[in-house]
């Protein structure tokens, strides 16, 4: 079948892609209404630019292409955040804080899990040039916001800092090897692993770090952690962070002090947001954010950077959007026979008024139910008026 | 410059992404109100499903890529209206007309000319499913609206019908090289060569194919053209349909029977809107449509059709979109000394009422000019209230 699509690869049809259009429009109003500029930045860059300072991942998740005008190689983009930062470094050039938001498809080489779509729609939001925790406050309040006016129910925010991590390796003197492994282990809750790799460590390094994989759960979390955890500064810091960051959070939230992801790209507090799937699908991630400062760097302007990503598609599957009123059907307003001033100006009045207005054409009488018309516009006494089928003529 | 992006790749910039999102909305809103169903087709197709049924140009145009998960060649789309096509015909699968619109990216490995982009945005409603008149009316009534809800000032529509040369060439028994060697004088109007290609040909044939290139202008021509091209029925099936889609059309409109454009691709009417560009750059190109029947017959299901496509961002550069509000300046929410139920209300009211308002991040008063804030909140005996900057504390 020649119109098969690719494995991972979907066309979005009607009663989706207007539960999809409906989210866009009501997060970016969300976003301009705190202040967010919406950019829109190509799906096609040099490889350069689009891979610099990302990692690995993301090379491998992007499509090669060679630019005909230049023989160069360009990627299209598999994420929006660094295209985002590099028109904070360099187009827009503020000293100030710079507030972002963008919407769009992304392609991915491979899908990123079994029921991944290789295009995802990312919308999302980020504040550059302010590092202090305030902007972190910001951005988290602003996607509980949006979760809201997505209609989200059940859905929950978990935290995390690398900097929980890497103080404890820092303050160890740990060689960037045994670091490597350690990474490793704690990414893969690999225990028997981790107790290997600790074993040549001090005392309190090594407690600090059998001790990650467990300091998962609620605020109790960030207590035990001060308690138990080596009294490093920048852990401390970052302990402090987590709590106000997690003050600013009106959803339910937990903290996983093991957490690594974008531990070469993040440089500060990581989230993740769930919620679960219709009909027990389990749990669905629907946005990732962090704050992660080295953004601008790699195009020679370092930024100070936060911000998350919400996957549209994903939270389309978990958000009610109201459907839409039911339209109602018009005579054909081009045919010879009923070109009536009156009626066109009925129907241009009703569509003006939210209403969607059908015109019949000729010669498709029998296929009516196909419309979705549960109502018609008929003519009474010479006034037109609109009556449910069914009733009269 | 690592971060210089491809020749005819660009960055759009807030002022300007802002006006295309309230230029998109308008125009799906519109569609949607005549009852035209949003889909989604992806950015990625198989080649051989992106590409049936179209011409070589579409397949110059479209950047090519392998599919590591099946080794398949895949192609990156160049145009979203085949694939609208291919989900009426085995997607949607209705026997009746359907309506259905659609907003989207598309790639070209090359630029269509000297200033244009090679990532047009492209916004677009077909019907299928009907092939009377009645439905080329509908479509032209839809983009002339179009034209009208987006502010465009001093458009105008070009028509032509590819079954005037057609049916002159059939008439005339021409032979399918010589109808090749025509096809090229009449569209690069070479007209030493058109007079070489006609001599072998009868009285009537070649009279009326030196006489197309003249035929263009205002309705005169379609007289003019029912006086002194021979009579054929199919061509005289062609004039009555230009005038009937004249008289839906409410904007200026001319003719061009000589217009060849889509002659492989179209059977009927075919039309472009124009309009003079800002500043006397010329007139753009912003929206191309007609009927091309053949459309789902590459896929197995032949289904008339009919529609067009706007470009968004030639629309963008004519279309006068007003300036938002601006912005007000709130002082931090989240910071310790701030905190204050009262001031959040007041930004969450303002917020809701469609004011834009920036919270103030701590360490950054001198840079508050590049906000763009000509009001902020101010507490006054206790009450949050707006006033202009420069005014009091």
């Amino acid at each position: 079948m020649r119109w098969r699509l690719p494995e991972h690869i979907e066309d979005i049809l009607p009663a989706e892609a207007t539960r999809i259009e409906v989210l866009r429009r009501r997060l970016l109003d969300l976003f301009a209404s705190f202040g967010y500029l919406l950019v829109m930045p190509p799906m096609l860059e040099y490889l350069e630019s689009l891979l610099t300072g990302t990692g690995h991942d993301l090379d491998l998740r992007t499509f090669k292409l060679v630019d005909q005008l230049s023989g160069r190689m360009m990627g299209v983009r598999a994420d929006i955040t660094p295209q985002v930062a590099r028109i904070d470094a360099h187009l827009l050039n503020r000293q100030g804080v710079t507030r972002l938001c963008y919407a769009g498809s992304v392609l991915h080489t491979r899908p990123e899990g079994v029921s991944a779509t290789r295009e995802p729609l990312q919308i999302g939001a980020e504040v550059y040039g302010h590092a202090g925790i305030e902007s972190d406050q910001e951005i988290q309040r602003l996607l509980c916001r949006a979760l809201a006016v997505a209609g989200v129910r059940g859905a929950r925010i978990d935290m995390g800092h690398v900097d929980v991590f890497r103080s404890i390796v820092q303050a160890g003197r740990v060689r960037a090897g045994l670091e490597a492994d350690l990474f490793e282990a704690l990414q893969k809750k690999d225990l028997p692993s981790l107790r290997t790799s600790v074993r040549g460590l001090g005392k309190s390094t090594r407690e600090a770090l059998l001790l990650l994989p467990e300091l998962y759960g609620g605020r109790e979390v960030l207590e035990l952690a001060r308690r138990r955890l080596p009294a490093i500064p920048a852990l401390r810091r970052a302990l402090v962070a987590l709590r106000a960051l997690a003050d600013a959070c009106s959803l339910p939230t937990s903290f996983d002090l093991a957490e690594l992801r974008g531990y070469h790209y993040h440089n500060g507090v990581v989230f993740d947001a769930y919620c679960e799937g219709a009909g027990g699908s389990g749990s669905a991630l629907i946005a990732r954010g962090g704050r992660y400062d080295a953004a601008g760097r790699a195009f020679g302007r370092p930024r100070p950077a936060t911000g998350f990503s919400i996957y549209l598609r994903a939270l389309t599957g978990v958000a009610p959007v109201a459907a839409a009123r039911e339209a109602i059907l018009a005579p054909c307003l081009t045919g010879s026979r009923s070109r009536d001033a009156k009626l066109a100006a009925r129907v241009e009045s009703l569509r003006r008024a939210g209403e969607t207005v059908i015109e019949d054409l000729p010669g498709h009488a029998r296929h009516h139910g196909e419309l979705g018309c549960t109502r018609k516009l008929v003519k009474r006494r010479g006034i037109w008026v609109v009556q449910p089928f069914g009733r009269g003529k």
